[in-house]
């Protein structure tokens, strides 16, 4: 980049930083090591020419974006075995430099298909499944989802009823409602699935197993015979993916097909029930962890585009005859991009920090602790809700901050929000996962309201109630902790009381529940934000060594929690614990913080480190030549390969020559 | 639709509401007759079979959105001039029908390029002009909007120097950011365009002037020499419009190309300026109100398409071993469908109440009264913001509300979503629209203060005010409109104080705005909410003779009121005139409110009155038969037009034989 031209005003922008851009790098990634890593590892894929001769994903048709896709996705692995990696930080920077927003057909094979026959498959059935799977002979998907079945899992329909007379498993879809649908890779791609489904045997159904079957024949990969499936057709976003459906008729499978390390049909047909019924809850904390930091660099991803735009845009002279101010200079714009440049630190030091809680957790797990476990799965159902909420309103809010030209795939905005938004429905839709959060702090609020101590980050509700916010202009960061304790308390005893009363008045369990949803959802998103107010702040006390970066970050993390205030004031002023004057004080705060801010803007998102290669963004290049860039991004329309559109000959000129006759139904009225 | 099973939920919920759909229908398009000739324009639409015969829309490439466009434009325009069609519902039934959230690329031929020769055009200029413009001989577009610069139309760059020894303008793009860029039809489609440039002559700039530019060849629609154009590409949505790009080299035109009626440069190049310089501020808030009840209209059939699919969904037991619940039983869905229904109706009839104040002002400007005037046009830049606002947001939500199949085009809600969030940027952009709104409000504000009495809809601001607010459990209209008139003022006030105290403290105007611009934005955001919910009140009151459909009117209208209050609940608590009991009691009435709606929503959304054809949704079918529509639409896929995809013989069969090779980086490892 250093022979280009950098547009003047973002020039400007770097000089006037207070702080060393580098050094909050090394903030960012965890340390200086991490960052010579990222990059090195990145470099090798921004300099192999084969991943870089694709067309530009915004002209692929959905064939092309799907072949892409599969052709990424073996680069990646084969990449990643090439170097021996395994860490996961490793994998990331890879995947980011690669396919960054992009989909990766055969990503679930490695995630999904290969880890549940590794977990749940004897050791015959790995050495019979896993080592084909290793070397690509088989590739597989983990069909659970059906059609009409989503979230909850007993529900499915689909059936596997044994058959001792052959020793088979018949597999069948008995209605439509029961066939899967959304399986990644299914569409086009896999040849095996774990399919999840009723097993029945010796007429009695014993609850969901799973199953690995053949879907596609290993020679010219046609369906087998009693198997229907393809893709499910054009999505809003992630059409590089082959989500597909799937239909048996009364397919049958060897009885082996059943993975029976825990739970076990004999041949005659006997179930034999696992030992140990607890279900692997770990696997899901993990990955709602790394969604919440996906979250995070999705934010990050989109707030450099907005902010590097908006320093070289130029809207509207402020004084008459003057030069247009850079829009970044008004108020308004910066309420729009600088609570995300937060967000963007407060979701990634989250997704980090609840990695490592996961690992300290889970220590103690094996040593037979569960306590601090149920706290943090709780949590995790809450924060993948809330960083989801907040990266889908906040990058669609940074797109409108772009104007018109945030509309255009030219600006990467449109790529980014769409990648994201399904994680507010995948893994968990967010209500339920708000509600799964809310049921356990009503649960250990009645433990608390009985004296019992609570341990960890749960203890705050132990605390004596302040009856007052001691919250001043100083906005210091125990006060704004305090003011989210005090309104989590009350809000979980709000939900809480609602909850005892409709029991008492002679509801059931479920339908008082269902009968304080509203509430219950408030609730846990007020302590979901809580804790990343408390974790944005710990990780600053932890990373940022340097008096500066700590500085900025400092400024970051109080407009985080500023600003969560503001977008929520009622939840604090109703019961008088903040004062309408300190509300309007905060609300000053944040102009100011806004202010603050504004020099170090161009900067801190720069210090996310993303490269040209990764943002595809015209808007959010480094160099800040945007408008040259929009003027190639036009020129490459596919619109364009014609110097005159074939609709002319057929359409436009028989109507300009008066030649176009349409079969009008004027004779009908 | 009589022969088709119905969905055993949807009829059970259509049987059960307290109203008569029909009766409901008539107030939403405004009496019997208008639904009669809705229902018959449209079917003359959905009974022609050539309008019927293209791909689907969700399976079109680009060019085939494209071309769609143009015929659907064409035969549209068409249609019309056969049926003699003049009134404006009329065009919008039948357009309705045809191309709902699909592009109309000679939509501005009709709407912009003719009217502006009408209105600004000599009588030579229109016959030379108009008269083949209306036989299709000449398509033309609106060329204003440059690459870099949108809504400060005296930034535009584009020149026109005048040359009087040749009687002819030089048009140029003289910077790369002067590129018209945007423009509908101009990518492909059109040869002619009304060109916005600064005038040049005799060495003066003369500011920004229309002008008539030819910019492809008749003969064989190739660009001119001098002039550079194409699309712009690929966007988020919009893909069926042509939008495009214009660079002109030192391009000469005659000098009748400038539109001369108002300012006229002479031959000799002795500008003549416009006697009357009064501009047409009437087209805007026009147009500004057809954008508020389009909003109406989309949040209308999104909120059919969730509502629908949400009763006949059914997922989670409630109770062990019980069935699984309709997902619109769930209190928290119902709080992301029921508000949306009630914002339906909410901007349907506010875009129609504008359109009604907007010819009874335009009456009283007539007699020179230009008081309202000025009020109605400040509104219609807040209302034009609120709704798109308010639209974009909610139809998003209902989106996820559908969980993962929300996300497939499948849905029809990613159509609609993607089709109305420009209005957040185009005809204004939503913050400058506020803040228009709020100068307007500042400025009255100024006004009551030293006692001037207000008119029509502004004179709230004359009202004495109340310490508290008397809202109870029976939740009175009146008592609503005044926590809204009250927080409406507090915060007009909160700004024009802060504005006041930043020039006293040596600011210029123009930096004093800026620095409020975040409270001006609120208070014009509170303004525009206060009128919506005055303008429901009303039009139930004028319009809604059926005491059954007044009923449940009201409890929409209600829910309205008291969701936005809960949504900005800081606002009402912050100076106490709302109190944390009264918002407790509040956030219970919406739950009730839930309650109540909870039997009518289907007959809600029905008496929308869209059919299947409109909706394209399978989702949100008429019939519910969603799973079967699901299927269809997979089967359906662009990838499953073979068996095997090709990328199965260039990448899978060799990977999975072993025989793949990349030319993977490890050498240099």
């Amino acid at each position: 980049m250093a022979s280009v031209k950098i547009n003047p005003d973002l020039a400007k922008e770097r000089k006037s930083a207070s702080f060393d851009c580098e050094a909050l790098t090394e903030v960012v990634y965890g340390g200086k090591e991490n960052v010579r890593r990222k990059r090195y590892l990145q470099n090798i894929v921004f300099q192999d020419k084969s991943m870089q001769s694709f067309p530009p994903w915004w002209n692929r048709d959905r064939e092309t974006l799907y072949d892409v896709g599969i052709k990424k996705s073996i680069y990646m692995i084969k990449l990643i075995k090439q170097l021996n990696i395994k860490d996961l930080s490793d994998i990331f920077y890879i995947r980011g430099a690669l396919v960054s927003h992009e989909n990766f057909p055969l990503g679930i094979h490695e995630s999904m298909f290969m880890p549940t026959i590794e977990k749940q498959g004897t050791p015959e059935q790995i050495e019979k499944y896993l080592t084909p799977a290793r070397q690509f002979k088989i590739i597989g998907t983990y069909a659970q989802t059906e059609v009409g079945h989503g979230t909850f899992i007993r529900g499915l329909e689909t059936m596997a009823t044994y058959d001792p007379a052959t020793e088979e498993f018949i597999i069948n879809s008995p209605t439509i409602t029961a066939m899967k649908y959304w399986p990644a890779g299914l569409g086009r791609t896999c040849n095996y699935a774990v399919v999840m489904a009723q097993l029945n045997t010796q007429g009695k159904n014993m609850g969901i197993h799973a199953f690995v079957v053949q879907i596609r024949s290993l020679h010219d990969h046609k369906p087998m015979p009693g198997v229907q499936l393809g893709d499910i057709g054009n999505k809003l976003g992630f059409n590089g993916m082959d989500n597909g459906y799937l239909i048996f008729n009364n397919y049958r499978v060897p009885r082996d097909a059943m993975l029976m390390r825990y739970a076990k049909v004999e041949k005659d047909g006997t179930y034999v029930a696992p030992k140990n019924a607890k279900l692997a809850y770990g696997a899901m904390v993990y990955i709602r962890a790394m969604i919440v930091g996906s979250m995070g660099i999705s934010c990050a991803m989109a707030a450099t585009i907005a902010t590097r735009y908006s320093a070289v845009r130029r809207q509207t002279e402020i004084r008459p005859g003057g030069p247009e101010p850079q829009v970044i200079d008004y108020q308004t714009q910066q309420e729009k991009l600088f609570p995300m440049i937060a967000a963007a630190f407060a979701w990634q030091f989250t997704g980090n920090f609840m990695m490592a809680e996961y690992n300290r957790v889970s220590a103690d797990i094996e040593k037979g602790n569960m306590e601090e476990y149920q706290s943090l799965h709780a949590l995790a159902a809450g924060l993948k809700a809330l960083s989801s909420d907040i990266a889908n309103e906040g990058i669609d809010k940074l797109r409108r901050a772009c104007g018109g030209h945030g509309y255009t795939h030219a600006s990467g905005l449109p790529k980014i929000w769409t990648h994201i938004t399904p994680a507010c429905t995948y893994e968990g839709e967010n209500t339920v996962m708000y509600l799964q959060c809310a049921r356990y702090l009503v649960k250990v609020y009645a433990q608390v309201s009985k004296g019992q101590q609570l341990p960890g980050f749960m203890s705050y509700l132990n605390k004596p109630q302040k009856p007052k916010s001691s919250i001043n202009e100083a906005i210091k960061m125990e006060d704004l902790t305090d003011l989210y304790e005090h309104a989590s308390v009350r809000m979980i005893q709000v939900a809480a009381t609602r909850l005892l009363s409709l029991l008492k008045s002679g509801n059931s369990m479920e339908d008082a529940r269902n009968l304080c949803g509203v509430q219950m959802v408030e609730a846990a998103r007020m302590h979901s934000y809580l804790y990343t107010v408390r974790t944005f702040q710990s990780v600053i006390q932890a990373r940022a060594s340097d008096p500066k970066v700590a500085k900025v970050l400092t400024s970051l993390c109080q407009l985080f929690a500023v600003n969560g205030i503001l977008q929520r004031l009622g939840d604090f002023l109703q019961d008088g614990f903040l004062s309408g004057q300190q509300a309007a004080m905060l609300a000053d705060r944040q102009l100011a913080l806004f202010a603050d801010i504004r020099p170090n803007a161009v900067a801190l998102v720069d210090s996310f480190d993303y490269r040209d290669e990764v943002l595809e963004s015209c808007l959010g290049r480094y160099d800040g030549n945007v408008y040259e860039a929009l003027y190639e991004y036009a020129k490459d329309s596919p619109l364009n390969k014609q110097e005159v559109s074939p609709s002319y000959y057929t359409t436009l000129k028989p109507l300009m020559e008066g030649k176009l006759t349409f079969d009008t139904p004027t004779a009908r009225l």
